[in-house]
């Protein structure tokens, strides 16, 4: 069955299966309305990156006719975006012909390790990116974005870092140099934006009593605003090619030429040269190039969580992770072969391509065709677009990923998950997203490891139904590892200290597992205690925790099902009861306290026992 | 009482409370056989470090002094040790003077970083290195302390470096250069060195009749086996001495000058100069040599973990963490104002402490004297001594820090153990220490964050008393957390798919926690399920969850306490009811299957039940 075996490579083919016209025609109105997204986008973005804007239109159309081959969910659109340009940009700024090499190299770097993640089923490091610090780390990314499109808002000279703190004190640095146009026609733009953008949530079409024209308002309103970028930046520049035609007294800063034509099918460059000291040129090879540092592995995990989001959102549960990792994988392979940046799955144009009712991922193709048409003949009018609007597009998209509103569920139900997501936050400003993430994810993964350092223990005095005393240890964790012996330990040794000698019983009820450490430790308690002949039972306990002990140890664990058993066990140590009966006082049977990790308690508890 | 607040300052004065002359005695004895150790180790130990011989001496006197003034543990002797020496080496090897500032000043750092970890309670982070690590890390440094003792066993002129690899492929490739009376040494050496260990542990004495003979002989035996190391020396010292009166005929390569008097007491210097390329001076000032890189926080690391692991080995687990982490600190502190090079306590004097019956650290202020008396008297005819016999010295130590005992347990309760274990061994001996440790404990750290991220799942499809079917999710882990949650979604996904539709039960009755993440995971879930028409239902949960779970989602999950709980509340989903009538076939109670993170596993669970 060769076809099969080819529905197996390319799971694309069976969308042509029952392609019926009616699904042609809504796939064609949902291609033309994300191209007419993306194109504006991707010029902007490409800027954003450091590059000239048709490398953000080369980065356009390959993701779109992959995915259609290889993805599984429709409304998936892979293209630029701006955390990716953002992260592009800290590569591109090293002068000279450099930045489109560095760019289209850290494309193929991505896509090979998105692949290699594929491979190695690592697409769940994903997992580790808890939602906080996800928040933390898009809302430092809409800020840095959105500050870098200042300089383009106010009409000031010079390229967009992505350095959140150079470039507020470039800003605030030129305030004086403002140009009155620029200023104008970027507020203008934003207001226009934000008020499209808001048109389509405002049932204005309610109003009106004719049913026919109500389905015209609506739809007019619909286009008007799903198409608002395009909209914005199509008027702006007609505007400006009607106020530039002397370059002289032309009130906005163009985009300038933008390359016409599609961009030529070649190898990625593994050789460069960049702007040295003294304006010398410095030739990069393979070597110095490859250095592109924690980018290499981040953006290509930034990506994948991006594209993880997005099916997840309008695919369901129901999809492999595996195959949307290779249909991304490719699209970015491929796509360096176009001179595409870095692409990855984009989560507002995605959501256009669901509205405008995508029917199968061969809506993707148009969106392509759209894109290649523009390269072939819009090209020149490009150079009219005035980076003030482009600016705008970009600032009223990267606006509504600052999310506050998961503060305040934080905030009442578990407030130390704000420090990671402020972690983040903070340093992605600070010192760059890609640090900021990883500090993020590390004070994640500090807090899992003190979880399992620091169970709580819960330590019991009690007695038999004979009238034996005894304290009962329960640790709250699912396993005892290496960190938690210890304090396991000097919880044992503090409870005997506190209320005295008694037969000390460690519950594993809800332990499920020790290592070879934590058995070695008990091997060293359980010797520690005789010594001061105070037996340890374990009670509850799994076979296999026993089995782990005994050959770590060497010891045989006594091993109790429930307290009473106690009384039998300890008959046959006569010494011991003796012992027993003349240090412990009897208690009344009750919980005696919690050992938290947490050095206010514990002081109060040393104090109030001592 | 200012007597009560300055022994809380110096808790060694309590040990002058009841000083008796029977324990000076003791003492004294004590204090001369550690210092009869530790006179050629630590010589050897500044050697091994890279620095001249006297350093050694000079780290030997001011930690037995510190220690009785501050630590609690009579056995503990702090000086140089050979771990400390190899870490001190890899920043000694910069030419010029720099050697002896860079180790004071590492001695400096490390003495500060150990205040820190006092003071902020940090003490703990030796809980993350687990014993398979330990092990790993400290067979591999005796391998690499070893192998760069070969040169002076070998007679091979030329430094001693800390890196394995250079170091073998140096000795192999001068073994033409091998000295016949270097090597004839060494070899002697070594034998007599562990026969004499080993006699300690043969009882000769028990042959001979007379009591009082018998006493003699094993007293001797005692003193001989303990003072092996000196005698070695000594021995072959005067060896070299009768024989090198002319230099040209010596047949060893000797020590050389060592210097004589008392150190300095000086801040240590925070400039120096290091041989630059083409030999030329060039100088560091204080930046440039605070970079010692990690070493700087490592150091200090495993100087607490042994220093605690001794103290736990003598002291049990009655010892204050945070005294002795004092005590080892300002030993490092002060000893930088004396020309020291980082200390911390030394397992195998320790234990020679313990054997030779000390009863105070007041011990360690006769050994003090002793290496005090030797730098003043001693040291010119120090320069006798035979790099071979010291050599011979450090090898038949480290020889017995190589572990093989653990491996047979570990490989017969705990396989997955080894991988940390060996990660560390390996990268310690092809990369460095440092580094090897790091990837070691991150092997570790990783499986912790493993265990959270993929609980095992128990999954099982039951009836209730009226024959209503579910499906019952047990998740195995005390906790679900942001790494867990899509496991665990995607668990319920399949266990739907694979066993029919039916009411899910999440027990939670091991679940004591949910984060944010975890709880907007749940949420999304819910609704998910719901659009199937699949009702979720927690099981035994805690009022927290209930509340964090409400708190994140805004939904009220509906909960029951046993399953029979469901017929009541389905009653109230009529529509529900229904639905399910109709889709899912009866089964009987049984448990299905276990989903544990296992690629095999699951995918024989998905292939049997396609």
């Amino acid at each position: 069955m060769p076809l099969k075996n080819l529905s197996v490579l390319l799971p694309g083919i069976k969308w042509l299966h029952g392609y019926t016209a009616q699904d042609a025609v809504a796939d064609l109105i949902a291609g033309i309305t994300v191209g007419l997204t993306v194109l504006p986008q991707g010029l902007a973005y490409a800027t954003l990156a450091g590059l000239e804007p048709q490398y953000g239109l080369y980065s356009s159309f390959v993701g779109g006719i992959v995915y259609a081959m290889l993805g599984s969910c429709r409304q998936v659109t892979i293209g630029p975006t701006a955390l990716l340009a953002l992260m592009t940009s800290r590569h591109t700024g090293l002068g000279l012909d450099s930045g489109p090499a560095y760019g289209i190299l850290l494309c193929l770097i991505s896509g090979v390790v998105e692949l290699a993640m594929a491979v190695l089923k690592l697409g769940a490091l994903v997992d580790l990116i808890s939602l906080p610090v996800t928040v933390g780390f898009t809302s430092a990314t809409a800020v840095i974005i959105g500050t870098s499109q200042l300089k383009g808002l106010l009409g000031l000279r010079g390229g967009s870092g992505s350095d959140f703190i150079n470039t507020m004190r470039s800003v605030f640095g030129n305030l004086q140099q403002v140009r009155r146009g620029d200023l104008t026609l970027g507020l203008v733009s934003i207001s226009v934006l934000l008020l499209l953008r808001k048109l389509k949530t405002v049932n204005l079409a309610q109003r009106v009593r004719n049913l026919r024209a109500q389905q015209v308002l609506s739809g007019s309103i619909w286009v008007v605003s799903t198409g608002r970028n395009a909209l914005v930046v199509l008027v702006s520049s007609v505007l400006a090619y009607s106020q530039c035609e002397s370059q002289d007294s032309c009130p906005f800063i163009l985009t300038g030429k933008v390359k016409s034509g599609l961009p030529s099918l070649a190898l990625p460059k593994f050789e460069t040269t960049i702007l040295g000291k003294n304006e010398t040129e410095v030739p990069q090879n393979f070597q110095q190039m490859a250095k592109l540092g924690p980018s290499m592995l981040i953006l290509p995990i930034i990506a994948v969580l991006g594209n993880v989001a997005i099916s997840k959102a309008f695919g369901g549960a129901g999809l492999s992770p595996t195959r949307e990792l290779v249909a991304l994988s490719l699209s970015n392979i491929c796509g360096a072969f176009c001179s595409s940046m870095p692409v990855t799955g984009s989560f507002s144009r995605s959501a256009v391509n669901h509205a405008s009712g995508v029917r199968t991922p061969i809506g993707g193709c148009y969106t392509s065709v759209l894109v290649l048409l523009a390269l072939s003949l819009l090209a020149p009018y490009f150079q009219y677009i005035p980076k003030a609007a482009l600016s705008a597009v970009i600032i009223s998209a990267v606006i509504f990923m600052i999310e506050f509103e998961v503060l305040r569920p934080l905030w009442r139900c578990s407030r130390r998950e704000l420090l990671p997501g402020a972690i983040t936050f903070v340093m992605s400003l600070a010192v760059g997203v890609e640090i900021g993430l990883l500090l993020g994810v590390g004070a994640d993964v500090a807090f899992l490891v003190y979880r399992a350092a620091r169970p709580v223990l819960t330590v019991s005095k009690l007695q038999t139904i004979n009238g034996m005393c005894y304290i009962l240890i329960r640790p709250k964790h699912s396993s005892l590892y290496f960190p938690a012996i210890e304090w396991v330990r000097s919880g044992i040794s503090k409870a005997l200290s506190t209320h005295g000698t008694a037969p000390v019983v460690l519950d594993c009820a809800h332990v499920h597992d020790f290592d070879f450490t934590a058995a070695r430790g008990m091997g060293s308690l359980y010797k520690e205690l005789a010594k001061v002949n105070v037996p340890l039972f374990l009670m509850s306990a799994h076979k296999d925790i026993g089995v782990i002990l005994k050959e770590s140890t060497n010891i045989d664990f006594p091993t109790i099902d429930c307290p009473n058993d106690l009384d039998i066990l300890l008959e046959q140590m006569p010494d011991f009861v003796l012992h027993l009966q003349v240090t412990a006082p009897l208690v009344e049977s009750r919980m005696l306290h919690t050992v938290e990790a947490n050095a206010t308690e514990l002081s109060k508890l040393t104090t109030s026992s001592a």
